[in-house]
């Protein structure tokens, strides 16, 4: 096993590739920027480099200075956990030159899946569902035109090499696409050096599910079952469950199958998720994040597999340890995402010092995931979010009852959450009966929120 | 389901219940001594009643009070936890007379077991191995002569009604019996005013198995599986964990059998374990406590079952949810408990201010049982746990993995704990091996420690 790793990353996700390494008896080497000097995950591993400023561009952003890092410490292996470097297949290729082995799958196989026109090319030869669209690169406004007016409007209009929200226009009728194919193609051109756009049709209200999967370096490829991940606000997600209760098990059996042979199909090596939009019956691959994602915790409570140390034990070589038929599900797990922002002031970020903090851990079947501790202030550079409280009941219910009483029971003192706002979001009839889509939260649940909360 | 239950506890296991209750929907009302105002029992608890002061004798202990607090907030129930009331078979009676349900077995079936030589007795019955020694009560001197002779020397004198080490003596030679004899009989009827005495067997060293067992109201009873806690400092549980590496499937299921089939055949109703000595491929019942323990977490893991729950359930009238063959045993799992107490100074109570505090909850598989917060002040009237570790892994070494990485990461400041005691602990080879006994603990891993860190 690797001696040494580096992570390159900060918050609850460093602490989680910490705590995995230290398990495996491999020590660690955490990077932080000025502003992460007093951060746990700063704290907590065996060594630490500072690697820049405070600005991510700057630090975890910065290769050089993580690249150099690594070197020093003599690390074997970079876990880039999620965001920052994790989807970048530049940073991978100067990782693998440098005869440090990237926990991910190579960057070929990124890029592969980070160009959508040919992630949509690679799902259709697996066979998998992808969503009406365009066969490939749409070059003119013509082209689309043609296209669009095939599968119906509204339409998206997409950047094949999108990411971010960037390079993607919503065209609802003919007369607007013109201008928003132009438009979004110099977006995408600006931003990411490439203009290729491509066209789908507009999968909307839906659910969000999204299938876990882990490949070995020696082709062998599981599905860890799926996640809902429906909930969101503004495109991030909230609140995410595992196993969906908008799928029965004949669907749930075909989707991970899918996902399973998506992975398959491309080679693909390490931990990564294929996300699906599922409406009226049929589900249809939006996009893959090569990467381990922030709810893999409720996949880990319902199957019983440690996704993290999977990832590091696969980027050493091993084998699965697992074969599909020995992955078994158990209960219902939910995840509520803890953001350190004001949900009555349009949920603006909301960082400072924690004077006081009490996590509920404790009693079976909660699990806290976090970088806090009292005393520590959240510096206002990075990403909201602050903790994730992870629940496991027997059955779906159980596990909301847990995480009222998790959610209750949390207190942190100096800054403000959304704790509250999980709390009602959980207390929610159409939450509890699992009645839910994309659209729910922001167009449903939210503006009933504010209008209560408001008039307070 | 109840709608209030009063808990005549404090402490993790107080918090425990109020957990579960929570999650249950149902209401609770902690109870709590003047040295507990500040304590967390009496801050999560819905209402908080003052039972007297500090002393448990004039709180915990208090009948009066906790059944008066009982009647004025309508509590419907009470929880016992564990110590204080819990086998306290005149406070079950007058639970129910006043027609509130003990959240427990009844006053009938305590007495059974509680009566040493009837439990015997009983499991005899039942055809579960009893420690060879005297059939009932031994009276005389000259009784006890003849029966230590015929099973052979070294015996146990035990009281029938004993408890907290009162009334029991180890007889080495027949010389030493008669004095002793009479020693412990008089100590008996002090303590319990009860001296009948019973005699048998030295099982020692040998494995402390016991077997968790859960009975409803309708008569179903189930096992769920095994905890050994051979690993003891003055009779004292340090480091529980599930399964016993001492014994292989065949012995398992007949131990796990022979609880049932025991608890059956008293009519057990609610949690309960059954321990048993286990030498040479033999097991023998010891005694059985009609109450949840406080390593119960380890069962929890390896079955998922919701031990404290399922007392609830139970003593509302609920009938069991699980079959015996739906009981599906998963992996390892290991309890440390950290106690208030420092080491090096023989173990000597240590109460006082937590300064900081740092669980190490998060991440698959860790539990952190605990009553304590930053700014709390540890009373010095109380047992000195304060927390309990609980890990869960694949299997045994993935466990001791875990459990090491979240004691490193466990920090409290102005008070001394066990926690470095419990690292050396499981970095020892013959714990790591799984190689030890009863006797392991204090005659060859103590000394070792003792000298090693008396010489620092």
């Amino acid at each position: 096993m690797f001696s040494k790793i580096l992570i390159a990353n900060r918050g609850e996700i460093a602490i989680r590739v910490i705590r995995a390494a230290r398990e495996l008896g491999i020590k660690t080497v955490a990077v932080y920027s000025q502003a992460d000097k007093e951060a746990l995950h700063t704290q907590m591993a065996d060594e630490a480099v500072c690697i820049g400023p405070a600005k991510a561009t700057d630090s975890y952003l910065n290769v050089n200075n993580i690249l150099s890092a690594a070197i020093a410490t003599k690390a074997e292996a970079i876990h880039p956990g999620f965001g920052f470097l994790s989807e970048n297949s530049k940073f991978v290729t100067m990782c693998e030159e440098l005869g440090i082995k990237f926990i991910g799958p190579s960057a070929e196989i990124m890029d592969k899946m980070g160009d959508k026109i040919n992630a949509r090319k690679e799902m259709i030869e697996a066979k998998v569902p992808v969503i009406p669209g365009s066969d490939g690169e749409v070059e003119t406004v013509e082209e689309a035109l043609v296209i669009a007016e095939e599968i119906g409007y509204p339409v998206m209009l997409k950047a094949s090499a999108g990411g971010g929200g960037k390079g993607i226009r919503k065209v609802k009728t003919k007369e607007e696409l013109p201008s928003l194919f132009t438009n979004a193609q110099q977006e995408a051109k600006a931003a990411f050096g490439n203009g290729a756009m491509y066209i789908e049709k507009v999968i909307y209200p839906a659910r969000h599910i999204e299938v876990q999967i882990l490949g070995d370096q020696h082709g062998n490829v599981i599905h860890l079952g799926e996640r809902d991940c429906s909930l969101q606000r503004n495109n991030q997600k909230v609140l995410e469950e595992s196993p969906s209760v908008a799928i029965g098990s004949t669907k749930r059996a075909e989707i991970g199958e899918a996902a399973r042979r998506a992975a398959a199909h491309v080679g693909y090596e390490n931990a990564g998720t294929i996300e699906f939009l599922y409406k009226d019956g049929e589900f249809y691959f939006m996009e893959m994040n090569t990467r381990v994602q922030v709810e893999h915790p409720v996949t880990e409570y319902v199957t019983g597999v440690d996704i993290v140390k999977e990832q590091i034990k696969i980027a050493y070589g091993d084998v699965l340890p697992y074969k599909q038929e020995e992955i078994e599900f158990r209960g219902h797990a939910i995840e509520c995402r803890i953001n350190a922002e004001n949900p009555q002031f349009n949920f603006a970020p909301s960082p400072g010092k924690i004077e006081e903090l009490f996590l509920p851990s404790g009693g079976p079947g909660l699990r806290v995931d976090s970088a806090m501790y009292q005393g520590y202030t959240i510096p206002h550079f990075y990403d909201s979010m602050i903790a994730k409280i992870i629940v496991h009941g027997e059955n779906r219910f159980e596990a909301l009852m847990k995480m009222q009483r998790a959610l209750l029971e949390f207190e942190v003192e100096g800054v403000v959450t959304n704790a509250e706002f999980q709390l009602d979001l959980i207390a929610d009839q159409s939450i509890i009966s699992g009645d839910y889509s994309t659209a729910y939260l922001m167009e449903n649940f939210l503006p009933n929120w504010q209008e209560k909360n408001n008039s307070k």
